[in-house]
């Protein structure tokens, strides 16, 4: 840390200079900057009260609203480490990654109460405070009282802010380590991107859990622009935030494009709005027609965990003349395709790299996924695609077998460890099956062992205790063995291209009642 | 230099964003951002054939016009460190700073030949070269064959983009080392205080070699917004920049802001027009109240060399209300007010202190003016000022002794050296004197040498040869000694308390053509 990598804390600043702005418009309410600067010192102060030392990393389990933000911002001004769970999480979920980031604290609110118990049953040591109020057995947060003057109004740009986690082809999730540069740079490629106008307002609808949401609420606090945040995502409440509220930027996936635009009907959007900023997966040509049809000038954008958001963008007005590109790269970042460890050519596939300052410096505690990633200052992300002759970004797949559900990531082996945990389950395999609604859903196949059985209902019940809703397969097709390669490796591939052949998928689970949107694999 | 620190180079990413947007307009012409990026690579490509190597540094004195600005951005391309040179200077000033700045090129226009050759004489070794055209014993610039794919479109941000020259109280003035971070961070607080629309131009009619000029230049090519370049100020074609061609960004001082308004009448201003930076010295609140009545938004601003431009600045609107007030810090900055070693209370007077990652690394090769000036990561101004209890910085008084004269900068230790350097002349000291159209104008105070004699018009001329025209003093005031302290120190003081009672100065220069316009400690 130099003098050079230290700038005074963003809100802090921000308040400084327009205290009376409105900063959270949430369920009719209003707070400025001044007053969300008072509720992050406000819990600096509770945290310095409950003994959170410096670096200390606090989990964080609740639903989007006005105590969320003012985590978001007063947990690293107290000095610690910010760790957002994702609330569709299963207990079992949550417990390993508490684990992983040797979490001091989990804060929870109300609605994932039952599941923050369900976890720190699992993992000693852990200090459950609960947002909602007295409860045996934890600390009630509006009980403590704050110790004054705790925290910091300057931040180190190479300090850690937060810890995303994100899952890999393999293996467990990983922590990405995000610092107030990344979420810096971050913020100034948008804007430098989009500018940032008097009378912006951006609404969030999506989860603040993930670096697409947490992005948004570190962008306004940089440039003064206020958020309009949603609980969850609801297509006739983000449309009436456009047409009352003044949304003039909006952040979404396709699912929640497409829900908007049915809410609506035909009517055209009005002319405030002037970019929705369109992620989580390819932006499917239909929809990008219908809705510049009706007003709506979409930017699709491509972003990660690991590049704290958005790290390439369309212009407003490019969508529908480049169909299926994802914009050039913002200001701070670079972008490359590798191909066989060389440079590819324009128009050729390979290996999207990213490097800039918004590129995380690795995954906590993982110095090996760590030096996997990142080579010589570049981040491979493992997504393919190519860049064009006028250097746009194609992303022409995700991640090798990544399903992207509704914006949501899903991580083909993390479901198949889950099921193959299950005593009766010798093989299992996890596709993406198309979907009209999410775009993709899970789909498992599996061979059980000689001997043993078990019914679809008992296998969900059983997954469904150790992951996400989201991540449950739609449906379990059943085979006598799974095809496999030559080394023995199961062909997923092949079983994505026999399932055109089997009956359509039903729904195991129905659609989320928070609405789904952007992934760790996001565009936000 | 780390991965974190490196990012595209501002223009070519610029270019590859918005390549048909106006970046200049110039004298009826306008230059897209590609075709700046063009001639930027072009500079550099024909500095690689002229083999400046990593790290040369190249002079440039030269008016401002096209050829300026692509250099201002093809030389630091180039690996090159940028030294831009005021044009006012004496041939013996200029000599001094190529022969600091240990220069390996001069690049002049027609403008400055006849100086330029007179500096050259007094340094060997540096290359002269001609944008004019051919001229004997110099490199004609057109003449260059551009070596191809010469230059570099990434830049580390912690690497000396520029040097800039800023004197000091006592002796020589010092090279400030401007890094990309610098300049970047600098601009980036400059647009999250003003924001930046889609509509914007920015009219920059000062002087490119201050930092001030220089800012605009780099602001624009980082946020995509034209400039509309001046060759110099001239009040009616600034009015008409306003008017006309849609400038809605000024950057002045109060004398341009003065003949602004006179040369208009009591015609308002367009609502196009929304910032008008007001820098280079206090904001005299007579001219902010006449100019605000014709709906021009004043912005008063504080800024130096040393840190590449704006530290603070007014928000719209707050002018008026705040008489004096030159804002809070911009985004990256921090001021502090240093009394007896310890900050000052608010409301206190003390030395303003800066701390950011737009302030200077230091000085080039003066590491003791760098340790005085930059004390664990802070930046001592010399400057006199407070901040109020809201956190608006007041500059209570310039630099001890600093005299600011059309928004030029002359320190009077710089030219009572000049003046001592005359044999018949024995003491010499040089105050400020108000001045209705400059605010400042130098006066000096001599004792001639018992038995020599001096006429006013052998001095006058004397100091021509040696210092920039309007750093000449306006009058020259004989004494048969100069009052001193206890220590034998001459109390410039008690000579400027005294001047009221001298008759009115006159001035012994006439305005000069150019205008002058933001200084060294300048605020734009």
């Amino acid at each position: 840390m130099t003098a050079a990598n230290v700038v005074p804390e963003w809100l802090s600043r921000r308040a400084q200079h327009s205290p009376q702005t409105p900063a959270l418009l949430f369920g009719g309410s209003t707070w400025t900057f001044a007053e969300l600067d008072a509720a992050a010192w406000n819990v600096a102060g509770k945290l310095a009260a409950l003994g959170a030392r410096d670096g200390a990393r606090i989990a964080l389990l609740a639903s989007a609203g006005p105590d969320y933000v003012a985590l978001v911002h007063g947990v690293p001004r107290a000095g610690c480490i910010l760790v957002p769970l994702n609330t569709r999480l299963a207990p079992d979920e949550i417990a390993w990654q508490l684990k992983d980031a040797g979490a001091s604290l989990l804060v929870y609110d109300a609605g994932s109460a039952e599941k923050a118990r369900a976890a720190l049953a699992q993992v000693p040591g852990v200090t459950p405070v609960s947002l909602a109020g007295p409860e045996p057995g934890a600390v009630a947060w509006t009980g403590v009282s704050p110790e004054p003057l705790a925290g910091r109004d300057t931040i180190a740009l190479d300090s850690v802010h937060s810890i995303i986690y994100t899952s890999g082809t393999t293996g467990r999730p990983k922590g990405a380590m995000i610092t107030f540069g990344n979420h810096f740079w971050s913020a100034a490629g948008t804007w430098m991107h989009l500018g940032a106008r008097p009378d912006d307002r951006w609404l969030a609808a999506m989860p603040l859990f993930h670096v697409g949401g947490m992005a948004i609420l570190i962008r306004s606090a940089i440039a003064g622009v206020p958020v309009i945040l949603h609980p969850r995502f609801d297509p006739a409440a983000a449309n009436r935030a456009i047409d009352e509220d003044g949304a003039t930027i909006v952040s979404v996936v396709a699912t929640m494009l497409d829900r908007m635009i049915a809410e609506r009907g035909d009517e055209p959007y009005p002319g405030t709005l002037r970019a929705v900023l369109l992620g989580g997966g390819p932006a499917p040509p239909a929809l990008v027609a219908r809705a510049e049809a009706l007003g709506v000038p979409i930017l699709p954008t491509y972003g990660l965990t690991e590049t704290a958001s958005q790290v390439a963008c369309m212009a407003p007005g490019e969508a529908l003349g480049k169909p299926g590109a994802a914009g050039k790269p913002l200001f701070p970042a670079r972008i490359r395709i590798v191909r066989d460890g060389r440079p590819a050519a324009p128009g050729e596939i390979g290996e999207i790299a990213v490097a800039g300052p918004n590129v995380t410096p690795g995954y906590w505690n993982r110095p090996e996924a760590t030096a996997a990633a990142l080579r010589d200052g570049w981040l491979h992300t493992g997504d393919l695609g190519y860049l064009d002759a006028e250097g746009y970004l194609y992303v022409a797949d995700r991640r090798e077998d990544l399903i992207i559900s509704g914006g949501e990531n899903i991580y083909p082996a993390e479901v198949e460890a889950a099921l193959a945990a299950h005593p009766a389950v010798a093989e299992a395999a996890v596709v993406g099956a198309p979907d009209d609604h999410w775009g993709q859903v899970p789909v498992a196949y599996i061979a059980t062992r000689p001997g043993c059985a078990v019914s679809d209902e008992e296998l969900l019940a059983f997954l469904r205790r150790r992951l996400a809703g989201y991540k449950i397969p739609r449906r379990i097709v059943r085979r006598e063995e799974l095809p496999k390669g030559p080394s023995g490796k199961i062909l997923r591939r092949s079983l994505r291209e026999g399932l055109a052949d089997e009956p359509a998928a039903q729904p195991a689970e129905g659609p989320s009642s928070e609405g789904r949107a952007a992934g760790e694999r996001e565009q936000v």
